[in-house]
């Protein structure tokens, strides 16, 4: 009997972009990658989209979904459009999906905060029934990664039921080098 | 008799940011640097806009002038507005005065075009007598640009009348960790 | 049935510092990573000695063993000592056990004769049968070594005899910012 | 009538790599720059050379002098022979003079003590006339070495009497990535 790690929430999104549609019950089988970021945050302009694109160029596509979460909570006006995005994505050469996280009436948009999400860079990482792995706010090392993402690989995929987990944010955020947090300003 | 360089034209600007209105008239006297980004530009937020910020805290304000320059010639809707600037000049901790390149009817933008700018990130730096004595695209070594701000801060300050150039550029621009070169090469 | 790999030949080691002696025969059930290097090696000492210190860092040394091999095969006069050597260890905070690549009478010592290594910065991983499973000269990055220590770590440890493997080198040999290259290229 | 400061007094020197042997005396009417190091001293290998190649390479020699000066102060059987520098200087690429500071019988060699230097790397600039304009230890930055340089060259060379500075320097050294300090173990 192995640990049981809760079932990452499906990805409530408005828009893709490089990608039709996709729902994370469709890539249940591979490891699945979630870089959530802000195309302001300088965080994940020097850290967190290199290393998803490090990460989409070192493994193959059959193991790993390499997906970009665009999770707007500030500066809404000026990252908060498909054109704005569709401009930065082209600039920086990004080839991934890109998804639009879906605006709500809460200060976060909804992916971010389905999953507990500190502020951007945020990566996360699902095994292959779904499960988040790991969750890491800001900087994480190459060489840690790379073995995470390996062991989840070879894990045998294991089917399970999806449940769901909901949290409450306090407003306010900063950006640093390090990354937008969305919990102090 | 000195040799005479080309005096910088004026600058042509809608709007002002971290600043009151500046013209390079009132900054006779001083050695003024020219920093010319798009904010969706990776070589201008890799390596132009830490530059001028290098500059900015290395030498007094009292003996050099450091100018963000926004000269937008591609994506307008995504980095032509002023909030967009305003968002991206926050989280990127730019304190130095950041101006608004007037839009034109051509393709480029008014100071860019009178400048014959190559694209973005483009550093010039003007001596006393606001005559143009550097004027490169791309990444610019540390070291000689220290040397040639030293240079012309040390120079006697020489008041002579202002001319103008002009200039047509080719359209189509291409981006690339170097820089935004306004011309496909 | 699995795939059989050579299995790499013992060490053929003078002394060791930071450590008692060692032999890969003892180290049998966990991953080994060898690192060869020269102290005057400049690829080594930006890329394959911190590169080491990060593994030696990131994982358990229940799971992985790391080793620095000093195999020097030019300026023996000015690193062929264990003074200079220790000197040097000390200075870069090595604290990984580092083995002294036996000198023989030909031009390359003999742990590095035996795995036929290109020149330093050379990477090793034997498997925990001490089977070769990476052998890299050069630069290595982070992502893909974490995925494939990880990968090695988890598989099941099996029990097999040790073979040797032999070698010709041509003589000559060239420093870059890469590595040292045995051979002229 | 202009500051007066200190003469740089006369490198005691046994030896010379890359050039004929050089006396500060004659090196007047031009900006000289001393890059004091130690071939196992990692902040000199990370910062203090790779800087004194940039400003070589980044200045006429007509304007300036860049003299790498190898002063000793531990590990003197490891990086204390000529044997062991000249392998270092060729692997690592450095083309411009160097000096083999002169042993003493204090712990310390004889033109560094002369200098009053905290450790290595330590940078120096001596003027037209000689005199010392900049004397730092540690990593410097590329920007404001290149105005002090610039600033140097302008200025008209004077010449004067040379004196001599005297030193006495507590026992006891330590080697960090900023470089390796003289005073505290």
């Amino acid at each position: 009997m192995s640990i049981e790690y809760p079932v990452g929430p499906e990805l409530e999104v408005t828009e893709w972009l490089n990608s039709e549609p996709l729902t994370l019950e469709d890539l249940r089988g591979r490891v699945v990658m979630i870089e959530a970021f802000q195309m302001l945050c300088p965080g994940c302009v020097a850290h967190g989209l290199p290393l998803a694109k490090r990460v989409a160029d070192a493994f193959s596509s059959r193991h790993i979904a390499v997906i970009g979460l665009h999770s707007v909570f500030e500066h809404h006006e000026a990252q908060g459009t498909r054109a704005a995005l569709a401009a930065f994505v082209h600039e920086y050469r990004i080839d991934f999906p890109i998804a639009i996280d879906a605006h709500s009436n809460e200060r976060l948009p909804k992916t971010m905060t389905a999953y507990l999400m500190r502020g951007t860079p945020s990566l996360i990482l699902l095994d292959h029934a779904g499960q988040i792995r790991m969750h890491e706010f800001g900087a994480v090392a190459d060489l840690q990664l790379g073995a995470k993402i390996q062991s989840l690989i070879e894990e045998r995929p294991i089917v399970k039921d999806v449940g769901t987990t909901d949290m409450e944010l306090e407003h306010g955020s900063v950006c640093s080098s390090e990354g937008c947090d969305v919990m102090h300003r």
